[in-house]
């Protein structure tokens, strides 16, 4: 994830086609042919986390990248040019109204091809479905905050798991009943990974063990975790999507998925709370 | 749409069988049998503008007329006597709480026959429903905005369309999230006709084609509206309904359709703006 | 409906296999192995008046008693250790708070096996289903509200229906339309059940005939009740279920029904009032 500065993602790179430097008027417009139910999880996942995201429209294909404004989670979605029904873009990178654009796309049958297309000109996204057209004021990508390179970060993790999605909404519910904090934790010895929350009168504890979990990495990991977060990630994940927890000792959890058959890739980080307060 | 003053809707004509003027305590007691499903997108037509409205029990069905309280939007809806399973009325015009009755009518099963029965003498209209009686006390219809005579006010039309309410209901939602005014034109030359919204940042458009149309009578037409009043009439629509758009050079929207599988009719107009605020 | 002043609701006898009074740390521990689906009417019926409650785990089955704090409607329900897949216990009583156990059921599936354990040292419940064990911190029974002893209130009741809980949900629906309290009664001559509200403008009545009526046995009766009360209990009673309703003279109304396919019963209560304000 790297912290964008300028307005294309391959900047230091010059269009093979066109021997220029993409920018935002470059020489190939932008033009998408998408399923709105394609486009959808790769928005939801940024859209849980921030109003507003930097889109880049690759030459392979989409990615949305966002910060929280706390800077406690940061998450990466990308939806390859594969996934489209047509696809053209040369880097462009743009700042839009992440929920916006899933309120227009909701607006769309799901099987429903949705054309997105940038007017240089207007500096608006085009969005075009079945007799309605939307023209979508955009922002400077300057102005949104972007994600930090998470292999900067340095995380170590120890131990991961996979597990099916409902299992995750199923102990960040749970969490929520007696906190707003969570820990998780992997035990290697017993190979089980352990979610606990501690309330004032209540305790909630879940466990899975390496046999109830679709994939189990174990190793001595433990992070706590302020729960809001893990909420609003865990909601945007499709139903029936697997997905795979990375866990260091106090470090950031990773949560990264498949959305759209395989034709894409959601990481989303939340760093650890020192303490639970 | 007459303005009515009196309580009875023909109260220049004698009643051919009793041989007197019909009034509330007339010869003829008001007595109406009829599915709840048939009764009730009458009453959310009405009750989609006002919450008082007048109903008139005439001779051939039963009609409910509407004014909104801004005077923008009016309503005008009849059901036929046919579509009642038993019907005997002679032209006694109430006052009711619309959607009160909606909410009493909401109790009973869409398949249930329920008896409208008017009380001369307590005012009240029973209504009665599978063991249960529910007296509504009404108001003098004299005390309800009544809608204006739609043909006094002379709009001139020039094009009209035919088309499914969803489509009325897409292009609502659209415009609502960029502004609360909504364009609506017909180009004679393209035979298209377009809606069309401006915000501060995005704009919306949504055409119709002459073949998309179930029916279209092209002409020079555009007015501005009001975007609150339209998604209060297309949310009264029963799902599956064609709806007939009417439009004139700023000249109000008229809104007409079938209810009731062809035993009623809807007709609702809305004034145009003068400019966008 | 004993009120229990002592941990145990069999206190005044030795348990038979230990010899001892059994009580809170007893030779004997709670453990009990239910569905959730099994378990929830009976919380239901409880929560509909209550938040924190008496929890009984009786040698034959589990018992949960509440009175409302107005001290207007007390509710007694019981469920048959037979009911659950396993079952232990020597009369046991607990203060829960039964919306959290409601909220915590609900996140097992309706067929799921939950185990509940009392752990007498730390005086919590530990709710265990499918990984996940939540630890629920009790209340001293001392410190909830009983109900009082039904017998020794000396109800006379005259008449009593049995009718579908949706006939219940008819009447009490429209009542609150009209009114915030309704009159129950019965007329012994046309072996009629009258609900009756009168509201400013508006009255609304219900008639069941003893034809209609699952069974009837008629008598003078006829009591006002508050609605509020009535609209809970009714909506704690699960779908389908035929309620038996108990009438007298200005007497409190009773409303009995089995739960979890007669392996348990509720019987709740609610105080006439003396007029309407």
């Amino acid at each position: 994830m790297p912290e964008a500065s300028a307005v294309t993602d391959e900047g230091d790179e010059t269009d093979a086609e066109s021997g220029q430097t993409p920018d935002f008027d470059g020489e190939v417009p932008v033009s998408v042919r998408v399923r709105a139910d394609t486009l959808k999880p790769l928005l939801s996942a940024v859209g849980a986390l921030v109003d507003e995201c930097r889109l880049t429209f690759g030459r392979d294909g989409i990615r949305a990248a966002a910060m929280d404004p706390a800077t406690v989670a940061a998450v990466d979605a990308e939806l390859d040019a594969a996934a489209a029904a047509s696809y053209e873009a040369d880097g462009t990178v743009v700042g839009v109204d992440v929920t916006r654009l899933e309120d227009i796309l909701s607006m769309a049958a799901g099987d429903d091809p949705v054309t997105l297309a940038l007017d240089p000109e207007s500096f608006r996204l085009h969005v075009v479905a079945d007799g309605l057209e939307y023209a979508m004021g955009l922002f400077d990508p300057d102005s949104v905050r972007g994600p930090p390179d998470v292999d900067d970060l340095g995380f170590e993790h120890t131990a991961s798991l996979t597990v099916p999605v409902d299992m995750v909404g199923r102990f960040v519910t749970a969490a929520g009943m007696v906190a707003d904090h969570l820990a998780l934790s992997v035990d290697p010895d017993a190979e089980t990974f352990v979610a606990a929350a501690d309330g004032d009168t209540d305790d909630v504890q879940f466990t899975v063990t390496a046999e109830e979990a679709v994939a189990f990495s174990p190793g001595d990991a433990g992070s706590l975790l302020s729960l809001s977060y893990l909420i609003d990630i865990e909601r945007a994940i499709p139903a029936g999507t697997d997905v795979r927890l990375t866990l260091g000792r106090k470090a950031p959890l990773g949560v990264a998925y498949d959305i759209s058959g395989g034709d894409g890739r959601v990481e989303a980080f939340v760093a650890p709370r020192l303490k639970a307060v």
